[in-house]
């Protein structure tokens, strides 16, 4: 293999890869020691007249068959998906999806006991006693899906700032959180959220740009590799339609059987349509090179449709509803690129590579915002539902519409916590060995480089 | 973000994005408030004594069950299949994936309500009755993208030609005329065809053929930009691969349960495997430097065996035989690149920018004729079938031979008096505010480029 | 179109292409005719009383709904999985992603015809009386798939050094053994083998070792166009990832129904992460550039953790154990690219251009010894299985742990005669009509290309 010799004058830090490796070493012991302790797989319950011949697979099977394809799906969206969305940088295809390759496949390991954990204690507040092994099984192993994502999109913020360390920790502390958010609002407050709304999209996003108030500087602000590259944005557009197309699935994966699935689905697409054709006008509107179409907006705003569905998605807010929240969601979205990523950087100091600020955090609180007026608007008019549907679904009965709100108030507030000792700690962190501001946005200072590595675009 | 000063030459055309911009918008608030008059999601006969806990979704869960798997696999297809199948133009990947994804995103919503009205006269010439609200189900999504496909296809054909305004108007018109050709063929002629074969493949061709005859001109056939690059190359196979790789599922996705499914798979299948064969050997055979192969018939032709299907990949019509089939197929799409392409572009001249001449056009037309045969030899030999086979398969009984007979003829005449409407729109438009032939295949007159995007070939 | 003129000095070699052509049309003839003759379609047995109406798809549609996902996630690994992992290559792209196609094509239908022989074989066998008609269904065709995967794996040891035609003399010959292993230790010796771990990783990577050994010269060794470029490795992701998102299924596409098949996809998922951390560990620990990433490392070795588990991934090896596996399969594999590797090339003359010496061949010895102790400890543990579960897993009964042994010893062996065999005529083909030097690892002597074609690294 040959190497790139124009990028010896990054530095070797030494410190970095050492806390990286150790670190991420004893965490993976620990995971062996947990896994092989404290877990589980799912199982029958046999009743020992069963049929080698004919035996259908008893209840793991139908498990596996309502939850599988989901599983895929989901799977390509955390991996392919993020990751690919995040090449659109000239100089940073490695990193954007060698980071979100490792965090997220170290996060789906440690989700697994943290939500196994959270559900134990769970089933001892009802049952009054601690189960000795976590059972986990496919809706298990989709929480960790979640999990990911939500931290691939505290990543997005902090994108071309952070050093393969800054990811690692970030990535063991934030699933704490996560856990206990969907702890609290999913098994206590019984909240709508059939999408991760609330505890995937707003917490990240609050989360990540939390996160990357401590992670932005002058310099990092300047630097002229935070800038696309044709063929970055193609590769870019492969993640963002394997999102875009798998994400009906992300809303359905946990949504109840029968209409409440069909109508994540349907809504999701509908949804989804109506954020695409907003975003293609509304990039038009108001792009300053004479009404020309901006790749960002296309790349980003184009999924808002499937954010706003995040809570909702399951329920019965009306086809055209649906296509209305996309476009609104996908509208504010583009005009949040074009008008407020900059000023947030400007005046607060907080710098948003992927804009998670306009494609989740908007877009996952008028979802959020959502819910509880649906929640309302079915408590009022319980024919909109059928008995099963609405047991299934309003699960904290009258109380509903606050169990939402609170739900809303706690993923902010606990984003914004989880946040701030993430930042903290990275900062910290920043100072003894982080990056330097020409190590910015490109792979140089932790990749071995081709020799048709992209030039610096000053030099261009 | 950095600009390409190089291109600040194209005219900033404020017509275009202004008309393209009110017409999209006024098309988005149209279809939700059709959405939210007309349309309802799929509902369950409820008897009332369903357990939440045990409920297992009802029929809609059965519907999404049966259908959702295809669903997503077809959703790649158009989205990310056409999308990257289109992307091998040097200097146009940006257009080639957003206009696939804005047009197609917008003919799925537009789709539901035109199927729907169909369905609804359909439903009204049998009951007498026309339903107030369209219930929309998994299937009648599916017909969304089958639609998309038809006009992805004719897309195909007018690739680098088109303002996104002129795709818009096609987007709009080219459906009415695909719905009421199913109409006539599948809902009233009762003609066999699974895949699209007819309704999509060798209407949305012929559309697409007629639409290209009003936008070939001289300078369009004379443009050195209508050329592959390497990378593009590289992502067509990705749209390649994709496309082929679901085929099965697009041809099987709303073929009866049981055989005729399974045989949809398996003939499609075998099928391209064979058109791939026939792809390498007849590009080897004939390809004018050397006995290489050409990336154009890699991309194309290794998928005519899934067209060739798209009428009777459901019928018994014998494993070898669908090999054949593919084989056949793929033979004469490479021969059509090679030889009657560039004989059409300047005799007749219609430029086919992606060749569906080859691709869609003549296997679909193939396939069409073979449905033909299929239907007199099942009628000849029953015992081919078995009863409940037969019914779902030949339902217009002795008649079926010429019912396909029929439905191929007015899906092609269809095909060419809707092109014809279209065409004559799109060639007004373009003498108003059409690209100058400076602006041919590539994105620069549409889109934000950064400062990588390949300089004009005639410089390089 | 246009052409890179630079690339005239190959010499047009008449007879490889004519060679090429001819063998692959009698194949494909031959293939038509044997189908035709041999096979026929999955059936059910009809009653009779089925009502069209409500006719649910009997026996055929099961096997459809059991095996149709898998099968689809299957052919993205083996088409654009392996085709697109193999693009790392600065100058090879279309090669990669075009051999894998054609060969991976004709192999699928050649596998149904080996596979319906040994199989028509195994039923002659137990029941006297040789099948006139072979019946495939879903999961013979799977088996295609199975066997593409091994004639993939050993195309990546000599990737850049073959022609087609060597490519498709592999390709006919390949399977033949393929099915033979299998046929000995799947339907004979009836060992635990649920993803191939020896049947297609073991038995792929040792067939393309010996192949390779005849295909390597002092020319072939020094080759700068031997080398990664950015855009390439990007691509190449893309294939990892999606071959690391779909090995689930890839383990548990035949898995028995229930807890075996549960547990093939969460040891598969959970192995998966454990060698994706042990990937970015060890590649940074001994990385020669100051403790970098090597792209190489993270492309292939976070998949050791799927071949790991190709055995016994539905086993209950316990949750902790599947992750301990996968972290020591992915150490060791880097490790094989830094150390071994290049000794095997200098040494042993074999030069490995994938390194499936330490993606397939290491990790499935591994998986296939693992077997032989999982075997082991079930038989001495019987508590570990349902009742159910035990006569599925462990058909050998007592003789288990050594049905695996000499299983894996069976598919060693055959793979060396196999590869010899493939190794001796290509290398009479090469002597005859094979590649200049000059030509190795570059798409120019058997593509048309386009202008920006990389030039060769030297004048760079």
């Amino acid at each position: 293999m040959t190497h790139n010799d124009d990028h010896k004058w990054v530095t070797t830090k030494r410190k970095e890869p050492i806390l990286f490796n150790v670190i991420l070493f004893i965490f993976q012991v620990f995971m062996i020691i947990c896994f092989a302790s404290l877990t589980g797989y799912d199982r029958n319950e046999y009743t020992g007249s069963e049929d080698p011949d004919k035996f259908d697979g008893g209840e793991v099977q139908e498990r596996v068959h309502n939850f599988y394809g989901y599983f895929r799906d989901i799977n390509i969206m955390i991996f392919f998906g993020f990751g690919f969305l995040m090449t659109f940088l000239r100089r940073y295809g490695y990193s954007a999806l060698g980071y979100t390759f490792i965090i997220s496949a170290m996060v789906s390991q440690w989700s697994v006991l943290v939500n196994g954990f959270f559900e134990a204690w769970s089933y001892s507040n009802k049952h009054g006693e601690f189960p000795s092994t976590w059972i986990f099984d496919m809706s298990s192993l989709l929480q960790g899906f979640f999990c990911s994502g939500s931290v691939m999109i505290s990543y997005g913020a902090i994108l071309g700032r952070v050093t393969p360390l800054h990811m690692l920790i970030m990535g063991i502390i934030e699933p704490i959180f996560f856990f206990l958010n969907v702890f609290i609002g999913e098994m206590n407050l019984e909240a709508i959220d059939v999408g991760g709304g609330m505890y995937i999209h707003l917490f990240g996003s609050v989360f990540g740009l939390t996160v990357a108030w401590f992670l932005t500087d002058r310099k990092s602000k300047e630097c002229t590799d935070n800038a696309p590259s044709y063929t970055g944005d193609n590769f870019a557009m492969a993640g963002t339609l394997f999102l875009w197309m798998m994400w009906p699935s992300f809303n359905a994966a946990i949504a109840p059987l029968g209409e409440p699935q069909f109508r994540a689905i349907a809504n999701t697409f509908l949804s989804l349509t109506g954020s695409t054709v907003a975003t293609f006008i509304v990039s038009r509107l108001f792009s300053h090179l004479g009404n020309k179409l901006d790749m960002v907006h296309v790349q980003n705003s184009s999924l808002a449709g499937g954010v706003v569905q995040g809570c909702i998605a399951h329920m019965n807010i009306n086809p055209g509803g649906a296509i209305a929240m996309g476009f609104i969601a996908g509208s504010i979205s583009v005009c949040g690129y074009l008008f407020i990523t900059p000023k947030v950087q400007r005046k607060l100091h907080i710098q948003d590579t992927c804009g998670i600020l306009n494609l989740h955090c908007i877009p996952g609180f008028l979802g959020s915002i959502a819910a509880i007026f649906a929640a309302i608007k079915g408590l009022n008019n319980p024919e909109m539902y059928s008995k099963v549907e609405f047991e299934q679904i309003f699960r904290a009965g009258d109380s509903q519409a606050s169990s939402n709100l609170i739900a809303t108030m706690v993923s902010i507030g606990l984003a914004i916590v989880g946040g701030l000792l993430v930042g903290f700690i990275l900062l910290q962190l920043k100072k003894i060995k982080g990056l330097k501001s020409k190590e910015y946005y490109q792979d140089s200072a932790f990749w071995i480089l081709p020799v048709d590595y992209p030039k610096d675009v000053a030099t261009v």
